[in-house]
């Protein structure tokens, strides 16, 4: 019964750590196709979110047949749960990957654009959180956990500047709003990509842990 | 042992309710504090969002310990793993009221604005979604679930008409740009209140018939 458990646990980290690159390559390519205002990759973004959404369902089905089956305590309870929510959230950055791709294809009329250069520094960074996170995830290593979660505040300060920047830019040419608008929704999404890898991240540190550090920043 | 189980899952539907009511209020709050400007409200809002946030973590470690203690099978173990995952959902409803709070404190010294009409015809739809897939929840009623799902497209569809409102807005007085993005801002955050109805709905469906609804619609 204990090595089969242990075989599940093995299997159940491959599933989620495949979920994981998958998402990231999406985050990536999604990130891709805005820097380079390219269409066709944007679209090969959107069909693939299909590919992660199944994939998550039968993470989450997996999930379960482990607690019905071998019923794990302690660390192994601790470790399926944590997948149960890491998975959710994996699936939501890819969702999130799909709408930065579609507004790259919305953007594809919209002319020269001048793309705000913190875009790219906050679009690394997001990047940079995801791989980390998934590493933190298959290691079990809340110091690589706590270290995503530092670097939040940083992608936010960059968000402050691209907002900044895009509200001047529509004052100063209210005809280019539809445009400004779409790139400041990208930037919110790959803020929100960021706030996900937190999420997992804090994850991570309660499943090795067992200590909830959600909210703690607020209080 | 079986009616221990019970007796658990019927604390675990009372707690999870408990959120939900919090949460549903927090929402329905920040939407008064945005139709009538009333920032004092909207501050109460954010600080109502610290009780939330502990809930979530009471009634996340209730899951657990039913989890190791009474391994759950069957419906009862579906329903925990559906407690878990709406938890996260309400949880981040409660963060989407606050942010709307936020925008409306942002919004203090922004003069008069010509707040949509639309603006209140989803939030009334939204508000409506929330306490519908919380009595689905609670009595377990696939049908009430699926009307909640059914919803979200009428939601969507007000959202597209405040954006066109909102960009005219804009284009006819950049100077407005601020607080036209602010108002933006709090109808992407009611339209992500109804995307989390409708994910807790389908984890409802889920949890009373073990079918997994999710994604099915871009199918």
């Amino acid at each position: 019964m204990t090595r089969h458990i242990e075989r599940q646990i093995e299997h159940l980290k491959e599933r989620i750590l495949r979920v994981g690159t998958l998402v990231e390559e999406a985050i990536s390519r999604s990130i891709s196709a805005v820097i380079n205002r390219d269409v066709s990759l944007a679209q090969r973004v959107m069909a693939s979110d299909e590919a992660i959404d199944r994939m998550e369902v039968e993470v989450e089905e997996e999930c379960l047949k482990i607690l019905a089956l071998y019923q794990p305590v302690a660390a192994d309870l601790r470790f399926v749960v944590a997948v149960l929510k890491i998975n959710n959230d994996l699936e939501r950055m890819g969702d999130l990957a799909k709408n930065i791709a579609k507004r790259v294809a919305q953007l594809e009329d919209a002319g020269p654009l001048d793309l705000p250069p913190e875009i790219r520094t906050m679009a690394t960074l997001a990047e940079e959180m995801v791989r980390e996170c998934l590493a933190a995830v298959v290691d079990g290593d809340p110091v690589l956990a706590r270290r995503v979660r530092e670097q939040d505040d940083a992608v936010d300060a960059q968000r402050q500047r691209v907002r900044k920047r895009l509200l001047d830019g529509i004052k100063a040419g209210p005809d280019r709003v539809e445009a400004l608008l779409r790139l400041n929704s990208i930037t919110k999404h790959i803020e929100r990509i960021a706030d996900m890898a937190t999420n997992v991240a804090e994850d991570v540190i309660y499943m090795v842990e067992g200590e909830i550090v959600r909210h703690r920043a607020d209080e």
